[in-house]
């Protein structure tokens, strides 16, 4: 039997179809040109589905059901998208239009925890009891899976890893607080730290690196330039690594999972990353040497986390 | 049916007998002598459960379980104690100790989770889903409840709610970490402030408030002070609220419980205290006034939470 993973991201809307394994049998992306009427982008996912369906050479009958990862508040018992600001909906029936296009059972999360789910069930934290997936991207998301289910909350608004309040330099958050842990450890931090050292450092390796253009600052710049030897570009990462440590931390002590997983692109750095992190962590986590500690690892499911994760949404209900 | 609830603390132990309903039948208080081998400590325990139920009319066949809230980490899964440090208990085999003395399913958990689960099961959350107690005492501890389960994690060592890093003022914390939110929103935290306040500050009413005497500040001398008008005492006040509020809002973020739960000592300035800290949760929560707030209120069962929260660990699991 398979499922349907359908990833909305404010630029493509991913669909596939996906094996109780985690297998993709086949997958479309198509544009998800957020302007227009939500109606019309749910009419173009339902047509997108069908399609998918048949290239597969399948039929309705062989889909068991389908999960959908959204960005947004999500209210998932319900199916409804309370509030997605990539594509401007607010309380869409997320659930009940796609109905229309096949009369499945349909299971709508929040993208981030859709990609813990899937870590959970088919990546780095397959087996595992708890696992919490920490992205670091645009923001700081991810999710908390407990005993094989979602930590959701009250109407599924709940598992906001990024918005805990970490830190006191003042940085705002696009939440309305200051200092939250996303603004010290999304990947839009990381540059906006690299382009302020190179600002005050005119002599760093790292201006040679994007070619003397500050446009060509992204997460590796720093990275790559310490690996180099540089100072400058070293504090940056010593810094980075400082918060993202501590959050980390954060995360261990409260919901003490087997396995943090780290997902986005600042994973490329591998063991660079993980390996002073991990250090940090059992030599911080609350209780010490006494219990063992926490592990970490890079997320697995790489491109198609997304397509995966949606569909663990629906997989994770039947098997 | 009865259950026995068993609460170890540093200086009593605390047995009850307590009915499915959280009604406490009949209690007893040992001392604890905590410089004692740990078998003589687990035998008077022994001896006052038996006495307890012999004073409460009933025998051994009226028990269904005995449930055990003991501070420190504690290996909820075997009943090991794993670490206190009360009573400087290593891996002490607590649930095996007990069934000695009474041959009954026994179940240790750490005595702050014991306390949200009694407060979920008959205090100020029961009937709801999900909620979170913080107890502000020594330090900062609390529960989550979700489910009806409590989240542990592994090896029972998780939701340590006080060891989340919070700020930048430099404060160390005894877990080895540095600014906790437990260095600045426990009962200690509040008197340490309230008295470097006062060194500063000479002229303030709270040095007559405590008879000129540093050693009689508490939790409420910077309280009362403030509500008669006292700026140096208002401006204590302020600040504990303010990192209690943040501390607060990272676990609304966080869990999204239906409620927080605020035990301790300084709950008992009511609505003083709960008021502004709602306002401040309203205002700054993930997603504002897109979703229904969380709500905060006091805990409820009072001088018994200890006895009720450790029998609840039992109750809870056959009713």
């Amino acid at each position: 039997m398979y499922y349907l993973g359908i990833d909305i991201g404010g630029t493509n809307i991913k669909t596939g179809i996906v094996d109780s394994r985690g297998n993709i049998l086949r997958k479309t992306s198509i544009k998800t040109l957020s302007e227009r009427p939500y109606l019309e982008i749910i009419s173009d996912m339902g047509k997108s589905l069908i399609q998918t369906i048949k290239e597969a050479k399948l039929d309705a009958a062989d889909i068991v059901a389908v999960g959908i990862g959204s960005p947004g508040i999500i209210d998932s018992q319900y199916g409804i998208v309370r509030y997605n600001n990539n594509i401007g909906w607010i309380d869409v029936s997320l659930a009940d239009e796609i109905k229309k296009y096949i009369d499945k059972p349909v299971f709508v999360h929040n993208d981030a925890n859709a990609a813990a789910l899937g870590e959970w069930k088919f990546g780095a934290g397959k087996g595992l009891k708890e696992i919490v997936l920490i992205t670091l991207g645009t923001g700081v998301g991810g999710g908390v899976v407990i005993g094989g289910k979602l930590l959701e909350g009250n109407h599924s608004a709940g598992a906001e890893l990024g918005h805990l309040k970490i830190a006191e330099q003042g940085y705002a958050c696009t939440c309305g607080r200051k200092d939250c842990w996303e603004v010290y450890s999304s990947a839009t931090a990381l540059i906006r730290e690299t382009v302020k050292a190179m600002t005050d450092n005119p002599k760093t390796l790292m201006w040679n690196f994007v070619n003397h253009d500050i446009k060509g600052v992204d997460g590796k710049t720093a990275f790559e330039c310490a690996k180099k030897g540089d100072i400058t570009a070293q504090n940056v990462v010593d810094r980075y690594l400082y918060y993202l440590g501590e959050g980390l931390i954060n995360m261990a002590n409260m919901f003490r999972p087997e396995l943090l997983i780290l997902g986005g692109g600042v994973c490329a750095q591998g063991d660079y990353l993980i390996k002073p992190l991990q250090e940090r962590i059992s030599k911080y986590i609350y209780g010490g040497k006494l219990v063992e500690s926490v592990k970490i690892s890079v997320a697995s499911l790489g491109n198609d986390a997304g397509i995966i994760g949606a569909a663990a949404l629906a997989i994770n209900e039947y098997e």
